[in-house]
């Protein structure tokens, strides 16, 4: 198999799209989700989002990094004023739907892309009716990076909801029976394939499945 | 489907070990991939990462989350001191020696595991032959959490090794092509099938695939 090498220079003179694209993809396969939120003013919000990551277990804790607050990013702006918001996994089904939320709309997101919210408990950040893993948190904390002006922002899991039969019976979820997707790359959406799991890894003892 | 519900307060008395399979889940499907480091003696350390994500494309930069720094954290103490380290994605075909990396070897896991280092330039960092995307990084900057004490690090890529023909003429990797994996939970390794790419979303306009 043929391979090809690039160095950071040659980067730096890629057309900017195909760099956008490349380096997009580099990360690998990516956790994608969409984000509900809610203005001061009651304007609901849906965007689509991949750079997402586990922080911590105890207390649950997920990361989520957001593009620089240079032009107006009303899923940021909405968490720092209310501090919650909701995330909600993404399933074949209505993933058109999911990716149509990145248009420009002068709506609201749910309306262009006629999705459902749906509220639970006390939270003001709308969830999506139509996903079948949704989260509600509450804002923690957010560093901006020096490096590139990004905000890496981190919130508590408050309310999980999820299909009772895809927990497994040692926590594990099985994402691929909830129907999740991964994505790659800007714009393209993946469903996966049953996983081999793997027991916990001991020296000098062969890795088996479980 | 039944629905089943978990508040914050639940999570707290779960079981630990459950609690750890859930929480680790719920993020969705993740990044996964070997990252290679070399101490100041000499000593290589390879180990498996799910915390990976997208930070920017230009500079093009990449961001690790590490665990917190209270007990020996090879890799990123080896990032830390020689400001170099690699990201090597992972293959079906050699995944058990893979996630082999994660027992406590008292030797190099490239040696424990059986897997390949490979010199690249003047990277001190191994990187993983076997692997078919490779990337050379070096260190941009850290922050500790306030709120568990984990490390996010933001690396810079310097170099990347790929195969040609996964490489589409827009920038987009195949990375199903490459035989790159996805993860969920603490020990599920994915293959994935082929996505959908979805068109640029306008306001008004369905959305279609490319």
């Amino acid at each position: 198999m043929a391979e090809r090498t690039y160095t950071n220079a040659q980067l730096s003179q890629l057309e900017k799209r195909f760099r956008t694209n490349f380096i997009n993809s580099l990360t690998g396969f990516k956790s994608v989700a969409l984000i509900g939120s809610q203005s001061t003013e009651g304007i609901t919000n849906l965007a689509v989002f991949s750079q997402i990551i586990h922080v911590g277990a105890n207390p649950p804790l997920i990361g989520i990094l957001f593009r620089p607050h240079t032009v107006p990013r009303h899923t940021l702006q909405n968490i720092l004023d209310t501090k919650n918001f909701s995330i909600n996994h993404i399933r074949k089904d209505f993933v058109e739907k999911a990716h149509h939320t990145s248009a420009r709309w002068d709506i609201s997101e749910f309306e262009g892309a006629k999705l459902t919210p749906a509220y639970i408990d006390d939270f003001s950040a709308p969830f999506v009716s139509e996903a079948s893993i949704k989260m509600g948190l509450t804002y923690v904390e957010h560093y901006t990076l020096q490096s590139n002006e990004t905000i890496f922002l981190v919130g508590e899991i408050q309310k999980i909801v999820l299909p009772e039969n895809c927990i497994a019976t040692d926590g594990f979820i099985n994402l691929v029976g909830a129907g999740t997707m991964t994505c790659s790359g800007l714009d393209a959406y993946h469903e996966v394939q049953n996983p081999v799991r793997l027991t916990y890894a001991k020296p000098n003892q062969p890795v088996k499945k479980i």
